[in-house]
């Protein structure tokens, strides 16, 4: 009896998907990458350490440049170039966030400005401006013309991607298409280049260059699919994290794409009111919400990410086993299963 | 007496300082820019060639890549990468002209966003985003990490500019140290990476280049210094330019500067009142110029930009005469003299 109580309570406490063994693997480089983030980020104009000090330590987990770290010494490299590199990754990714907290007069108006209250639009972008800068500077100083194509060609798709999201949000009528293609260059694109360094400095041939890039892009893709999905969650709140900003934002995520496809005419009425006409009121989101997980959109955007999962797990075949690999496949778990 | 009058005209005539020398002698060269530059921003997202070429267009004259086109050749460069460099050189500093113009929430609650109203700060911002990277892909695909070693430090150094000018708005104290250190940074730094490329990739010597780095500082800084002279100036409107963007944004340029530490009490509390308080009212600007007049501060600020104007005449003393160099010191006599 007892051991059946036992498996019972097994069950329902499956051991957590953790990004622990990555961590553990990286602390030493993560520690030296941090210093150099600390060290590229002065500047005698001190809002400029201070506001990049904020959101740099705010931005936690340093996922991109573990995975810049991981993919170099999964390829075997034993240099010092990857703790530098990882440090462009991750101020291209933090100039991103910076910039993707700009917000519009509109959005003013309509009292959504809660990002970039205490810097203020201007300051941000600049400082955006200035780390994006920082990367390439630091880029020229590590000399290779690969890795300067590889993250100048991200940086442009990202940006490209920020822009059709821009046109994109609002409109209900936007096709999973769409959609996938704006994660594939705001989120995926980023991940991609970050592990695609690895091989790249490690000096390994092609297939190993190709099969790391489509790692990063595939659990690049699963990360940004279950944010999509928290963001509508519960589990966001116990992630520390608001729930609903793409809701109040009128951002159109997978979810929302297969719910108003799975919409009756009253339920369109809904996403129409509250996404595009940007008319929500108290308990809408709670409706969204129900909306999303009755239709099923949820699941079936849990579904897409695992996909990706695995395909990003099959990327990983062509490497012999290491405890690399092992934290590496660990990561997507952590990027499909985190939802639990 | 009829030989005395016409003196007399002439005399109050006098030839018009223009780029026109310079036009002429890299019309070609700038056909091909501007070919580059409409071919590298296009993308599927049609917000960024819109956007994007609007400002390009309305972008005017396109200054800083004729300079780096008659640099080279002044140089004696006869191959083609100049061309794309310039295109890198005015797509950085378009990025820079999107993202100087966002607005903050404050500018907007005083009423004074003009700029960005057609598109939105957030598309400004990331199309600048998509402009800067698309200029590095373009400097990655040239080759040379002499030049992306150049360029990258200068985005770098406007960019602290630009945020050290942020932090001095509004703030009548500043130095005229400050002063020079914002313009030296936002706007002499790219002008000076513009002409040192030219002997970058004619590879020559040392000297050639530093001089070329000098001469473009010293052409950036006069420029500066009679733009914020002309905006204060009648001259400026029959330029199709409106006057007294600076004094609206409360930016403290260096006729402010001079004209502040000359003032009497009342002046100093006109000053603080109308720039950092930033109450205004109706009749402010033309008390503001006439107390630029009446302080000497505007002749002061001619002054040093004409100092700058000698030195960077000086920088072109190691070059034999040639026809760039004869164009290159008539851009200096416009950088000056445009103000008459």
């Amino acid at each position: 009896m007892a051991v059946i109580v036992n498996l019972n309570e097994k069950r329902e406490e499956p051991q957590k998907p953790s990004l622990d063994r990555l961590f553990e693997l990286t602390k030493t480089d993560i520690g030296a990458v941090n210093t150099v983030i600390m060290e590229q980020m002065q500047s005698p104009v001190l809002l400029i350490p201070q506001l990049a000090g904020h959101i740099i330590a705010a931005g936690g987990k340093r996922l991109r440049p573990m995975l810049t770290l991981s993919s170099a010494k999964l390829c075997g490299y034993t240099g010092e170039r990857h703790v530098n590199l990882a440090a462009c990754v991750e101020f291209i990714h933090t100039a991103t966030l910076l910039h993707d907290d700009v917000v519009d007069e509109s959005d003013m108006r309509r009292g959504a400005a809660t990002a970039n209250t205490v810097w203020g639009n201007k300051s941000s972008v600049l400082v955006g401006d200035f780390l994006f800068s920082r990367a390439f500077e630091l880029m020229v100083a590590d000399g290779s013309l690969d890795v300067l194509r590889i993250l100048s060609r991200a940086s442009a798709v990202i940006a490209e991607g920020e822009v059709h999201q821009l046109v994109t949000a609002n409109d209900t009528d936007t096709k999973e298409s769409d959609y996938l293609e704006v994660i594939e260059a705001k989120t995926a694109k980023l991940f991609a280049a970050a592990t695609e360094i690895g091989p790249v400095i490690a000096n390994r041939p092609e297939e190993e260059r190709l099969a790391l890039e489509s790692f990063g892009h595939n659990i690049g893709m699963a990360f940004q699919l279950i944010d999509d999905v928290l963001d509508y969650s519960a589990r966001q709140a116990t992630l520390g994290k608001t729930v609903g900003d793409d809701f109040r934002e009128g951002k159109i995520t997978l979810p929302v794409v297969l719910a108003f496809r799975a919409a009756d005419d009253e339920g369109k009425a809904f996403w129409r009111r509250t996404l595009e006409d940007m008319e929500q009121k108290k308990g809408d989101l709670k409706r969204a919400t129900q909306m999303l997980e009755a239709t099923g959109a949820m699941q079936a955007t849990i579904d897409r990410a695992r996909e990706y999962g695995a395909k990003a797990r099959a990327n990983l075949d062509i490497f012999p086993d290491s405890e690399y690999k092992q934290a590496l496949n660990e990561a997507i778990d952590f990027a499909v299963n985190r939802f639990y």
